[in-house]
């Protein structure tokens, strides 16, 4: 091993989950170049419960077509490219052809997998569209239901909803470039973009091997998060159920995202202790205020003279289970920044909030609107929002939405 | 070592620079927390000829004070705060006053140095100041000229130039938000943010060490970049020379940097003969049209059936040194992508060209004045363009800058 390749590449340890939610070590050499592919064919779609990576790419996207095979022939391709993509390889086959553009871009040539998920949803508008030109109004989800108005909304509907969704996930941004490129280089003319968001780094943890990452806040975000380990929770609150309608989205989920801007600047001019407050955690280790360590169990009812030690407006009081009627989101949300905005000239940053749920009206919505009195309110603006139902995951031979066309 | 240990932290091997172009190699280990701190001091900054790391945030910031010792102040209390964060340091050291704002933003705690640089440099706007508040119009570097206007500038006065640039490049972009982040807001009232871009995917390599990278064109990109040790090189065309004025910018560089969009919908319908025309390089391996090999030398003068291998308007041959007086850069740019283009409706996406030379003159000027007649620029529009001196480094007891006010 010469310098070059002593430097070259960078040995990775990451942990990888199947698809139905096990996970397993895996230590990863650079000859690997980037890491060895996660799955892709499963019960449920990768991208959900797999080990957040470190990038987001995603992408919401309308469709030009009023074609029912047209939008099936979509869905199969984007599979397939997924599909290949997921294994590191080229989106088509024929990249070597003088006379003709590449199938593949070649932006991610040599990056490896990079374990990349490529999970795809549906959103309501395209059950909406005027006519039913997919046959498909009859089996929308009714769970896929407009967004009330929140506490904080300044939603620019030019980067909010959408007909497709792609969220690409991988630990090179180069790789997630890529997928959402390739995806919708190879539909042009029959798909459009329509907003895209990246994410930096991630905000929350989706397996008990993950150490707990810090929010644009300074807190440590998302230690009780949903976990992959824990299947008996993921069935109860993220898995479209065996008896749930419809019948199509059994083993699927409902996807959430909100971009989430942080008002930094006023949140920087805070003391600790209000910021404490605040959150309802220590910002240092990101113990709950009522204990000294990040995973102790949060305890609401505590009292020091006579008032709640967790107080009453605090962010985790409010989104906690037991304020919820046991509600619990996998969150697998992004850090972003996209340059100064215009009216404060401060850095415009945040969190895009990527939430997965067994059904939004008890999941995301039902905490959402507990949040109206959030003391972090005062420190954030919702400035995206869309839903989107994610069919279940596939076999070899299968595409991504293939039940709800069968 | 259990298994959260074991898989919550990632085994980096990179090399380090030290800030007078040598170059070292090192092995991290997890308990490093990302990796050993880059070193800040020595004669010339870091950041420059430092192994491009793999993500950049650039901010370009205006001066809201007319006060000179202020703005030393703000050169000062930067120098500080960027030495301390190199090291995985939070930016002060009050960050557990319950009554009080933390020092640090925190969003960093726990990620190390994560080969942190912060690269600062000084714009003509500063020198041009009406009144010329901090009598520094007569130290103003001939070199530092006004831009000419270029083939395929669409420049966005909005998101051009400034008087103080900050170049923040980690391996973690959460790190490179933090740095600057934290140097607007302990200047909040004084430095006022003016525009910033982040960059996810190196786009060039800086150290023989280092893997050529591709850009979003998918071709390899600085294969014939000046690297850290070439030291003979750096000194005729990076470093300001020890008989070079003004003398206070001895030992430093000027910064160039463009925004330029890729016409990526534009470029992926051409053919592959097209492409590999346009740039002269073979498209999979990066040899040039004239060989087989990435590294091997370009033969400009090369022929086939009377005609130039290597095309007349081909982007190797017009930026390359023997067509240009010899003229090379240090370049050390990232790729973008900043959501959709409403025109368009396609990912705004592109090259972050960040170039460092002796004078821009004759450096960035002189091979962009050549690029005219470039084939690339059918694909490419320059949306952003700026210019900064770059002062030499500094001792553990000084700030970036003070040759100037000295």
């Amino acid at each position: 091993m010469n310098r070059r390749q002593f430097l070259g590449g960078a040995i990775l340890i990451g942990s990888v989950a199947a698809a139905d939610g096990t996970s397993a070590a895996v230590a990863l050499s650079p000859a690997s170049q980037g890491s060895a592919p996660l799955p892709f064919h499963g019960k449920h779609q990768a991208g959900i419960t797999t080990p957040a990576q470190s990038r987001l790419l995603f992408a919401s996207c309308d469709v030009l077509t009023n074609d029912r095979q047209e939008l099936i022939g979509v869905l199969q391709e984007w599979t397939s490219a997924a599909r290949r993509m997921t294994e590191g390889r080229p989106v088509g086959t024929d990249n070597t052809d003088q006379d003709a553009p590449p199938d593949d871009t070649g932006e991610a040539d040599g990056l490896g997998p990079a374990a990349l998920t490529v999970t795809f949803g549906l959103g309501a508008s395209l059950f909406d569209k005027p006519g039913d030109p997919f046959t498909i109004v009859a089996r929308k989800p009714a769970a896929l239901v407009a967004m009330p108005t929140f506490a904080g909304d300044e939603l620019d509907p030019a980067r909010s909803d959408g007909e497709l969704a792609v969220q690409a996930c991988a630990e090179d941004p180069t790789v997630c470039f890529h997928a959402i490129r390739n995806l919708t280089r190879i539909e042009r003319g029959v798909v459009a973009l329509r907003w895209s968001q990246s994410g930096f780094g991630r905000t929350s943890s989706t397996d008990t091997a993950q150490t707990t990452p810090r929010n644009l806040m300074g807190f440590k975000d998302g230690t009780n998060n949903l976990v992959a380990e824990d299947t008996a929770a993921l069935e109860r609150h993220v898995w479209v159920g065996a008896s749930d309608d419809p019948a199509w989205m059994r083993g699927g989920s409902y996807l959430v995202t909100r971009r989430i801007r942080m008002l930094l600047e006023v949140w920087d001019r805070s003391t600790l202790a209000d910021q404490e407050a605040t959150i309802g955690r220590v910002k240092g280790n990101g113990a709950p205020l009522t204990s000294t360590k990040e995973h102790d169990a949060v305890h609401l009812s505590a009292t020091r003279a006579g008032e709640p030690v967790i107080p009453a407006r605090a962010h985790i009081r409010l989104a906690a289970p037991e304020e919820n009627d046991g509600t619990r989101l996998l969150r697998r949300g992004y850090s972003f920044t996209d340059g100064i905005d215009p009216v404060t000239d401060q850095l415009d940053a945040g969190l895009f909030f990527v939430a997965y749920q067994r059904d939004p009206r008890t999941g995301f919505i039902r905490v959402q609107e507990r949040l109206r009195t959030d003391a972090l309110n005062e420190y954030i603006r919702h400035t995206s929002t869309a839903m989107f139902a994610c069919p279940p995951g596939v076999d070899p031979g299968g595409y991504v939405g293939e039940t709800l066309f069968a």
